[in-house]
């Protein structure tokens, strides 16, 4: 994959989108320039998650910008989307990249340095080193494994890194300085007055981290 | 597909297995002689939904009974199921068979004479009358159409049918009566003290209907 989309990578929520349409809050953030989505479901009902995912798709394809379905394999088959995303309870890789092939992005969440070692033997396009710090948008994660976390785990990874939890516009330049490629963001964006700024502050802050 | 499959068709409700392990109370019923079985699992992680298909498959080969995975494609992928169980939240069902291909069981819940007439339109492998009568296995359901009701959708429908929803040793008998070629039983048998005995008995109670 291209290692620039995982720059600043959305993950939607759409509990936390202050009753917006999601299409059109990932509409503004693309406008903002995030440079990956990923739609993130886990009360819609198959049918809704497809119909979400044709619509992010139809919405994303003139921006050439990625989407990535998280865990369903399914869906992303179905949209015909550029990836997918799974986690340490989902389909287990080897059995997702069989079914996606070759061309597609699997991207893997990691918790420590014994998910980073696998993840090493996959061929995955990237991990998603998570969560980095606390958050209220999963309640279900690893303890937070912080800044000195995400030096360790992309230092061991042989693959490109992003973190998510809890990443905002006044710490998204440490998780580049730490060593990720990119950010993963969740509420910074989706429950932003204004998607489309809050995009364009956080990419402005990863230019001056770049730099 | 074999129609004979159709006939007593367990689908599987964890929540309804009397704290047993599944694979248990399945291999129990395949003993009592279940003809198909269908994995439904509505909050399972992907991986733990994955794990026990798997499973399943695994104890379903030998004795040459489909397994059928309700809603997940990518589930049904992942294991080489014998097909997929779809509802009206589900996936379309031009997309599930795109994804699936023509060999795979395809089988599509219906709860009303529209739905029925729309799968007339599609080469779908059954339908799934639901609900029969009224039930506690699931609260999300349409009003139960009856017997009257299994009588007018299957005369209108050019694919074989069973019912699903209440069904139990009192009435599976009427099912085939009103047209069914088969029921498809969540609680009679996943619920019973003994699911071989409970599937042997309403296995012989359908005999009695074909004679």
């Amino acid at each position: 994959m291209d290692i620039s989309a995982l720059e600043l990578y959305l993950v939607t929520d759409r509990g936390l989108s202050c009753g917006r349409p999601l299409v059109e809050v990932v509409q503004e953030a693309v406008k903002g320039g995030v440079t990956m989505v990923q739609l993130r479901e886990k009360e819609a009902s198959s049918r809704e998650f497809y119909e979400l995912a044709v619509e992010l798709k139809k919405l994303l394809l003139p921006w050439q910008i990625p989407l990535i379905i998280n865990d369903r394999l399914d869906i992303a088959l179905a949209c015909d989307a550029e990836g997918l995303h799974i986690g340490q309870s989902d389909l287990p890789y080897p059995v997702a990249r069989h079914l996606l092939g070759k061309n597609k992005i699997i991207g893997l969440s990691v918790e420590n340095l014994r998910d980073v070692r696998q993840a090493n033997d996959w061929e995955v396009d990237y991990i998603g080193i998570s969560p980095v710090f606390g958050t209220s948008t999963k309640t279900d994660t690893a303890p937070p494994v912080g800044l000195e976390g995400v030096r360790r785990l992309t230092k061991e990874s042989v693959h490109p890194a992003v973190g998510i939890g809890g990443i905002n516009l006044s710490n998204a330049r440490q998780l580049i300085e730490a060593g990720a490629k990119g950010v993963s963001v969740v509420s910074a964006i989706m429950s932003a007055p204004s998607p489309r700024e809050a995009a364009e502050q956080i990419r402005n802050e990863l230019r001056k981290a770049r730099q």
